[in-house]
């Protein structure tokens, strides 16, 4: 198939499988992209998403160009982090209370902010996170329908095939992309709602299981995850607050909910690297009442440590997520980002919970989320534990136990 | 030269002799680009901007990018223009408010947006500039210190040399950008200072002058511009309101002023193409009473009349300017942009004029400002009618006259 063709295709996947853009609804798409690394091509995906959002009736398409050199640049020379442009922030605002559909484009080179010093890096996101704090609330409560996707660029394709020319690595990317987003498959919409289908089918019967823990066993990890009542096993498709059901992530493959922020036990072992500014290999975390009291990684442990002590929450979990171990994604290996990684294996996140995830969370002030069990913090940081050596139990209130996952694939 | 010296050294005179930049200042960057477009070479000025901004101790620099091939999308397929980003508009007050300083480039393609409708096209700019009025507004009265230069694209670059290929045609515009900006004198600062200094002493004289009309004669034109009483010519740097001397334009070789709305009697022939969505050859205006009262030209005369038809201020004008026809960009020939193209002649401009050239036009109302002689419309689209063929004569209050130029240069 051609590239023009499988461009089409995945923005067609895009705006009526992942954002499900209805007619005469706006669409706000938001670039963030390394400029100098992204070549005509790679652009060309969104170009190619704008034309198809009108197609599909769009009333306007908006787009925001956010380029991650720019941003280097001020965190490298500016005297003090001092100044923000909040008025994105209130523009982000308005779209969302029109009811707009959102967009997110995600072409950044993982390794240029390598150069930035932690502390200042920390420094940065401390100050990003509560700027945008009203953003990230309201697109991760879905007040309205949005999406998460992928657009190489240089340094990132350079990253996932480093033997490779700078432009066989991007010509392999996107196919990458192409081939998880189900873009090759005969009919890839309807690929896509086959797919989120099943998704949902065990979303509902875990929700209906009300585990009040899962157990967690492989090499290097034993952890026991407590649920609090009430929480809801999601995947695939949500409902969005402007009625919209939609895809939050394109790539998908994982069902997820919320564990309580004191019952988690034991210890754990990441399975892949977890990237955030650098690569932290070999990340092990023990857990006590919910909290983390001993970390190591094998690299970069300054960073695990800056993250932990970013806030109170940092220490403590926020998201399980569970993902057949051969689903495409763990087949093709690292993609060095967490839109596609996190669909690999199992996973865990450190800091905030999603409301969606607890029956009533969207109605609880931030006290009686943590009561209920949910945990809050400013970060929110995926890691992989699953592998095909992984088994996963149900514990019921009875204390039985039921097989959830058996060598990484779905036991039910 | 090497071209990374040669953009260093752009940025400076950008820095220091546009903006004038004060240490402990914030700088906001507007890029107005056609992505695509734009080679990372091309690029390196913005970071390179950043960089020597921080080195003359800004205290943050922020880039907003504007993607012209998203606007072109727009354009083309949105069922109606009713969307626009106003946030943008508050975000750039907020700058201006705080008294940041502004720098806009201008890296677009000319023939982009030829694409659009007439019609279309019309509809946008009367919406998009109703909407950028205060920002317009503040901009042009000088709130801030602000700046307006040019970086090359591949459509502009193919435009200004279509003999060469898309490689060496950016290259070549890069040199002719390097060459009319100074960049390659032994001091570029130095040359900008006297070159300044010199716009401004004509601009003294002419200004001490107070000549009720200018005279123009060349082939083809014959025109007698009224000009009010209190009229200030202005050239070279100008005062903004925080206090700062700036140079708003780089390239910039004219002095210029306001004309009497209502007295302009003849006809003038544009001795260039004027660009605006397309190219507008052979222009030709007669004037009565102010009021262009006929208009040909021999090539898009529905542009042109689709201009003159924006508002009533559009058919009148408002600004007069003088520059000597051996200024380096007179002798480079088109640039196919006005930034440029406005510095190789004499030239005149339709719609708005600038109430930073008549005394006390600051304070004015509207209504005060045209009883005054100043002109208003959403407009301001310069045209070219200077030429080695070109005399200008001042008319004194008692009908004396005087030589201003002869053969295209200055004659004091």
């Amino acid at each position: 198939m051609d590239f023009n063709e499988q461009l089409v295709r995945y923005a067609d996947v895009i705006i009526q499988c992942g954002l499900n853009l209805r007619a005469g609804q706006r669409l706000w798409i938001r670039v963030d992209v390394n400029l100098p690394e992204a070549p005509p091509e790679s652009l060309r995906l969104v170009y190619t998403l704008i034309e198809r959002a009108y197609a599909h009736g769009a009333a306007n398409v908006h787009v925001q160009w956010r380029d991650q050199s720019s941003l280097l640049a001020q965190l490298l020379h500016a005297p003090a982090l001092e100044h923000f442009p909040t008025w994105e922030i209130d523009g982000a605002m308005s779209y969302i209370n029109q009811g707009d559909a959102y967009l997110s484009i995600r072409a950044t080179n993982p390794d240029l902010l390598t150069a930035v010093p932690p502390e200042r890096m920390r420094d940065y996101q401390v100050k990003i996170v509560g700027i945008s704090r009203p953003v990230n609330e309201a697109i991760s409560g879905s007040a309205i329908n949005w999406l998460v996707v992928g657009m190489p660029v240089t340094g990132w394709a350079r990253r996932v095939f480093p033997h490779l020319s700078d432009s066989d690595a991007l010509a392999a990317l996107w196919q990458a992309i192409f081939a998880v987003c189900r873009v090759n498959e005969p009919d890839p919409v309807a690929a896509w709602q086959t797919h989120v289908h099943g998704l949902m089918r065990r979303s509902a019967y875990l929700t209906a299981k009300q585990y009040s823990a899962l157990h967690y066993r492989a090499p290097g990890t034993d952890l026991r995850i407590g649920l609090p009542g009430g929480h809801i096993w999601q995947g695939g498709s949500a409902q969005a607050q402007n009625g919209i059901t939609f895809v939050p992530n394109l790539p998908t493959e994982e069902i997820f909910t919320l564990p309580h922020r004191l019952k988690v036990e034991g210890t754990v072992r990441a399975s892949m690297p977890l990237i955030t500014t650098d690569v932290i290999e070999g990340l092990q975390l023990t857990f006590k009442d919910g909290a983390v009291v001993e970390a190591h990684a094998d690299r970069n442990q300054a960073l695990v440590d800056n993250m932990l002590g970013m806030d109170e929450g940092a220490r403590r979990l926020g998201e399980v997520a569970l993902v057949a171990n051969s689903s495409p994604i763990g087949q093709f290996g690292l993609f060095y980002d967490t839109l596609y990684d996190e669909n690999a294996a199992n996973h865990l996140a450190l800091g905030r919970a999603y409301r969606l995830s607890l029956e009533g969370g969207q109605s609880l002030d931030e006290e009686a989320f943590k009561a209920e069990g949910g945990n809050t913090s400013l970060i929110h940081v995926d890691f992989m534990i699953g592998s095909d050596q992984m088994d996963v139990d149900g514990i019921l209130f009875d204390g039985t136990t039921e097989p959830v996952m058996r060598g990484g694939e779905w036991a039910f």
